[in-house]
């Protein structure tokens, strides 16, 4: 606790993913007090046709 | 802003992935008084060996 | 099936949420060929205080 | 109703996940008085790269 | 490992969420392996004007 | 994109809140390459009661 979804879309190297969870951790620890080691992040990843703004799917645009 | 996830069994085709995403944002538009632009719809798809009603999976019947 | 969620600030009245989930629930229906009765529909509301774009909450701004 | 969702990491069998399906929605109907064939069961598998628990992902470990 | 979500209409007894999230962790944890003290539930519940099936609210029905 | 969601206990102050949304968005940023003003944070918060470990709610032990 806390739990921390990223929801966003596919396509970033592990690196960058490594490096996310760090710094979203800390970020998290470090402004609501709870230590590192019980923050828990989830990543989800979805397609471009999976995600929509303003009626229109990334894939068809 | 609003968000909409719809969550639903694989298999659907792209072009009513594609009409899904545009008749419900306007649906929510015209309903809550928000832009097109600002609506954002995530699909999510699953399989039926992880869908159960019942305790039994859609795979299993 | 489907389940949709929508997620959005609170204060739409009970006549925009009952035409929200009437409206969404036949867009579904009319674009994924699910029939209307099994289709769910949920509504999350959030505060202003629990909402951030761009690194600031609605409720700093 | 109720909808319940597991979320775990990817590789339990299909024997296990029929099992689970069964078992968790016997136990919210002997709990919370639904009845069985309300109840609505999901599993969402991720992976080792996606989960991450004091900053770290398990992939990283 | 593994999280539970528990999404149901208000109004259970605090005696029935406290047997719900037992019983639950011991069916997880009997059909997956995983260790009791590893298993993570959450309970989250909606109003009956928040929850729609057919296009109608049960507030509406 | 990406979309955030931190769950969390409920009791931290709105300046907790206000720096959590701040600091998270950067770290996203930063690791990802999303610009700030296209990242979203939600805050959901849980209490007590709806929130297990080990079969046990915090309210309970």
């Amino acid at each position: 606790m806390p739990y921390i979804t990223v929801k966003m879309l596919e396509g970033r190297s592990e690196d960058q993913k490594k490096a996310l969870v760090e710094k979203v951790t800390q970020a998290v620890s470090e402004t609501t007090g709870a230590s590192e080691d019980k923050i828990v992040v989830f990543i989800e990843e979805m397609t471009k046709g999976h995600y929509a703004v303003g009626g229109k799917r990334l894939s068809d645009q």
